[in-house]
């Protein structure tokens, strides 16, 4: 069989998972040397540094009152985005909890609650557990999922919130010492979650073996709650967080910017706190969570199929492990991939930055690679078959490398497209901004144009992996092509999580009245981050489309259904149906930011027009007013949107049956896919077209600007409308195709034994 | 049998198009009475009714002067669209031409052109014409198809340039007189062109028998080549129509408007006689040319399932032309319901507008009712069977009555909707109105969301029609519910056309000097005919979402495809590559008018700089120059969209085979329609939020205008932004979506013989 034996890979997984997480330590010591107490400034190192830097202070701040300035803010903004956090999991915990009810209710149900065993469905020979007890440890991992996407959303917010000031003070010592602060928060937090979401996948398998012994099928698909829970957590976390930081951040801009022309994150615009604690519960938190769901769901997709295939038929446990070495071997590489930004290469000027983000995607995807081919060769047998529809496949080791292989390199034809259509180092994004020249109109046309047309590379990329890993692994590989594109999931959220952090970085900078030398190296920091979020989220559409296709494999496998023919009116519905369901929980989500953002937007006037001296810089601006309106709105908000897509499958599986179940997984996911891409770069375009035209750092880029020119104003619009479908709606569309799969998934024995009541009525 | 003899149904069917055309006729006369040429105001009555009119004009304008000028404006309209269509014509012609050889030459090669007869594929102890014919006769439909379409298109422009200076006239004597002018003039477009649609369909079909004789498989089969002509033709009119329309309207209200702060159609503005031009050759002519491509591939795909059907394989000719006898009816009923406008009810007040229109959509539904279960129960015999994907299914005529009505009535329902989301007599609009309190950027927000938003219930009545009709009688009943869908075109045409026409008139008036009062009239009238206009646009998609798949199924059925497997590889791939062609389309047509647009603001800006006096009205715009702009650009850039669509079927069938052709055409239908729905609703509120501000009705309208406020300009912005997606991207995405299911239809023998090359050679 396998070269690896079974014990080695018992030793190597936990292994990887913990060297991933000392490695996020050890960034994290390393970010928490940059002080920000006053005190420390009495070291001698510190003195000397802090030395060099006093000669850029043009503004003659004292170092003493900025850092406290700094710290305080930090503090602020640390406070607001733990109480949003506690406030929505307070929510989100209680909706949990019914769901965890309704989960082991459904699937309790497909026995009628019976307790004793039966023969398994795929190993005839063999007896499986209870579906009641299927139904206790399903209940069991979703709650774990759920709490694992917390912490993961959690820990993400307190690193970014804790490396925030820091970024802003590194600043003063020149872009590079920024660059690597705010990089090296994001490597915490990649390689915590990462690592993390590893860790518990592998104890709860281990664990749950204890009970189920040999019965696989029904452990690994008790395991797939996991991926429910994280994916359920996800939702709520991208959309109230997305709704929280847009809000804040529209709010804020529309009086700030375009009615009293103040800088952005200027201290006197009441909605500045909110909008620095949006990106950390948003961007940070509600990122976390979502990318931990992906991973988890491309993982449960990859072993429940295994499960049923011939690893887990012959119980070969390296082989079933396969995803989970995949994973291992993907924190080793992102590792390494780390040291060639914060240790052996050095950042010196601003036009680097893009650049140094770019290599991680190349280094990463070439060594994983590499990792690939030798975990495949060890991991894997010559030959092994896997289930395909009723069918079992041969499949050879090699193919399934080149599936995995396949997924890794697609994604980063993905990040590369994407970089090229929101950077403003490339024609688009100063097409976009040369648009601005004939007002807002130009330019939101321009970049609507833009966002369709970066759909059409990206759904190649997709449609190949898709065909290829298909045909060599069935639904295997195309979960494997999944996991292959998330493999380096921890470079990636590294380089991802940097953007909101240097975003956060300006506006302390701002904040804290440090010189706009300063701003503007944040400001080039963030620009950057603006691109390798875009990247990153192309990165989780791209895998969510894979994820969710596998997802729907499995469903499909798990409720019996032989063929899923368009031919058939059951089919067609739900695919007409299932395509309309990105566009209605757009809608939803879209409206709700705008509300509260005129919300905001009135606040703001109201304290501008009320609180004596706000404008002059005397009086000062109710902070908690805003935080307030944010929280509450997003909290409120949340709830629509994410009932749609938790109840959907439901209401779906149990009138209309499996048939029009998997119609509208498969309309969601190809409608869905095009709404994501289009939206979160359209989004980033706009907002990098604003920045090309502040920089000004070309002679066209000038000719448009400077700030406040009526260019620029019509670049403001553009990158207002473009918050909330890059940051609210189209994140959370990727959260809705592999939800509404994995959901499936798990309710597929309860759907197939009681489902299409309306159907069976009529 | 059926009740109706096959010779009544021989004289039935040209009569009701007879007639059609006899009605046109006589509402061209009715609309030709007002006179343009002032040498006529001579007449007793006519000066009688100048009279009365002359205390209305306020500005003391001379009577004779006024005609005068509109007869000179009119004239230049005219000869702008005139010109521009031939031209248009010509390239066309040429890519027609082409494509017409390619017919000829793919399809004969199915038999590797053999002058042989052979076995029939469904009445296997028949003979069969040889491919070599099908193909000949294919191409002459095509062909027939093309120039019935451009004839449509033609005669639509003729007739809204004749009565668009009428209708300001009429303006004068009244809101209701001027609605009366328009509406004819519109229902003088409807009408001729669902009975000349009609009425060569029928000619082609009695021609083509005398070759074909008994072979109806041929026969029909040849006949699809006139949907596909009609939907090419279509295809550019709309595209190239579009982008002449919304380049001249975006480039004319951003320098105008925008910029110099003169009021829309002011003489002043270089681009104002292109901008109208833009109404006649992309609304009116792209429109007719569009809903005759539905109509005839709707009745071709019905004809063609019929075919191989048992009134094919019967031959009972009555039954096989049931489609035929659907549309006579149709425009017997919608004769009938103008009346009801025309004649029967008065306009009075600005108000009542909206109400008539509307009216004019339930009249003819409740009476198309009533005339299609007449239709039904002569027509059809009390049970037949259909074929359904390789077996034969019996259906009743009460069964097929339902799905005509389901089509009607689901047509209805998205109308109503359409009207709901779109006008700005309730809250939806409203809203997007007051987002501009805050700015476009919220406008925009809001806008987008309300799109979103009005596809939800549409896409239900479409899924609800589609599971009904699809139940009840497979393929054909999709195919006789898009008939039934658009069995009242007459009158949705009618209403649809009168929009454009009042939107002529009032940049008539505007540019004669008029007062102000006819201009407020012609808005109020203007903003009605943005919602109808919408309503319109709904009623297209609807019926193209159920055409298509009508032409899928007959597709599938002629390549002889049993199944289209979503958890195939070659079938998912296409699904998503599919769901993404209305994307790339929409990426360049957006672009086209962005580019178009920009060139003209340039042009524009260009002539306000360097003709002296141009600002003060003492100089003389170069309105030709803008006109030459708008033409060169729209026939530039209509070919790389209309070669993506046309060319995709080809390229997919030859190289990918018939499974990932239907997958692609599945992917576009589901993902287009919501794209093409949510465009053009939000487009439509955008203008009509924008009016509503502009009219000032309500207490709330009040607070956000008057013209020229913050507000208003915000909603200017929403309203030329919306221009594109609502006028060109939007309403060619239907278009898409039939003509490539119509293609792949027409092309299915060559991709069952000879496509997939690609797969055959890996």
């Amino acid at each position: 069989m396998a070269i690896l034996s079974d014990d080695a890979t018992q030793v190597l997984v936990p292994l990887a998972a913990v060297v991933g997480i000392a490695f996020a330590v050890a960034q994290w010591v390393l970010v928490s040397r940059v002080k920000l107490s006053p005190s420390a400034r009495g070291g001698a190192r510190d003195k000397d540094v802090l030395g060099e830097s006093l000669i850029e202070e043009e503004e003659g701040l004292n170092d003493h009152n900025v850092v406290v300035r700094c710290a305080e803010i930090q503090n602020a903004i640390a406070e607001g985005a733990t109480s949003f956090l506690f406030t929505e999991y307070q929510y989100v915990g209680i909706f949990m909890s019914i769901f965890a009810v309704v989960i082991f209710v459904f699937l309790g149900s497909v026995e009628g609650f019976s307790t004793r065993s039966h023969p398994c469905t795929y190993s005839k020979d063999r007896e499986c557990k209870p579906a009641l007890f299927n139904a206790l440890f399903s209940t069991v991992s979703f709650l774990l999922g759920a709490v694992t996407s917390v912490v993961s959303g959690f820990l993400g917010m307190k690193i970014a919130t804790y490396a925030n000031a820091r970024t802003t003070l590194e600043a003063r010592k020149g872009v590079g010492k920024a660059f690597i602060t705010a990089f090296r928060s994001g490597a915490v937090m990649g390689f915590l979650l990462a690592s993390n979401g590893l860790l518990v996948l592998y104890i709860a398998i281990n664990l749950f073996k204890l009970y189920y012994g040999d019965d696989w099928e029904g452990l690994f698909e008790s395991i797939t709650g996991y991926g429910l829970g994280g994916s359920s957590m996800a939702l709520f976390g991208r959309v109230g967080g997305g709704i929280y930081t847009k809000a804040a951040d529209v709010g804020a801009d529309l009086v700030g910017k375009v009615e009293m022309n103040i800088p952005e994150d200027d201290p006197r615009n009441p909605a500045v706190i909110a909008d620095n604690v949006g990106d950390n519960v948003g961007d940070i938190a509600g990122m976390g969570s979502d990318l931990f769901g992906s991973y988890a769901e491309s993982s449960c997709a990859a072993l429940v199929v295994a499960s049923i295939s011939s690893f887990g038929v012959n119980h070969d446990f390296t082989g079933m492990c396969y995803p989970l070495l995949v994973s291992s071997v993907g924190i080793i590489v992102c590792l390494i991939t780390t040291l060639f930004a914060t240790d052996i290469f050095e950042i010196k000027a601003v036009k680097e930055i893009e650049p140094a983000l770019k290599k991680q995607l190349i280094i990463s995807t070439a060594l994983m690679t590499v990792g690939i081919a030798l975990i495949s060769w060890l991991a894997l047998p010559a030959k092994f078959t896997i289930f395909n529809f009723g069918e079992q496949k041969e499949v050879s080791n090699w193919g399934l490398f080149l599936c995995v292989a396949i997924g890794l390199w697609a994604g980063l034809i993905i990040g590369y497209v994407t970089e090229y259509y929101t950077s403003n180092a490339y024609s688009p994004v100063q097409d976009v901004a040369d648009a601005c020249r004939t007002g807002a109109a130009t330019n939101v046309i321009f970049g609507l144009a833009l966002g369709y047309k970066s759909v059409i590379i990206p759904i190649f990329a997709i449609a190949v992996g898709i065909y290829v890993s298909f045909t060599i692994a069935a639904m295997y590989g195309i979960a494997v092509a999944a996991l292959g594109m998330l493999s380096t999931i921890a470079t990636g959220l590294s380089i991802d999580a940097y953007g909101p952090i240097s975003d956060n970085a300006g506006g302390i900078a701002e904040m804290a009245g440090m010189s706009h030398r300063i701003r503007e190296r944040t400001d080039a920091l963030d620009a950057a981050g603006n691109t390798t979020a875009a990247i990153g989220k192309g990165f989780a559409i791209g895998s969510a489309a894979l994820v969710s296709l596998a997802l729907f494999g499995a469903f499909v496998s798990r409720a019996g259904v032989k063929v899923v023919d368009v031919l058939s009116p059951k089919v067609i519905i739900g695919l007409v149906v299932g395509a309309m369901l990105p566009y209605w929980f757009s809608a939803m989500t879209m409206k709700s930011v705008g509300k509260a953002a005129l919300e905001m937007v009135e606040e703001v006037r109201r304290q501008f027009n009320t609180i004596p001296g706000l404008m002059e810089g005397t009086g000062k601006p109710d902070y908690a007013n805003c935080v307030k309106i944010s929280t509450d709105a997003s909290i409120k908000q949340m709830i629509p949107p994410g009932a749609l897509v938790m109840l959907t499958p439901l209401v779906v599986g149990t009138l209309f049956g499996v048939q029009t179940l998997s119609g509208v997984l498969a309309g969601a996911l190809v409608s869905g896919v095009q709404v994501a891409i289009s939206a979160s770069n359209t989004g980033g375009a706009w907002d990098n077209a604003k920045k090309y035209i502040e920089a000004g750092a070309s002679e066209h880029a000038r000719a448009l600007g400077p700030k406040g020119s009526d260019c620029h104003k019509a670049a403001v619009i553009g990158d207002t409308i473009g918050d909330p479908l890059k940051d609210t709606s189209g994140p959370s569309l990727n959260i809705l195709i592999k939800l509404m799969a994995v959901e499936s998934l798990v309710f597929a024995p309860f759907f197939a034994t009681h489902g299409g009541i309306l159907f069976k009525l009529f």
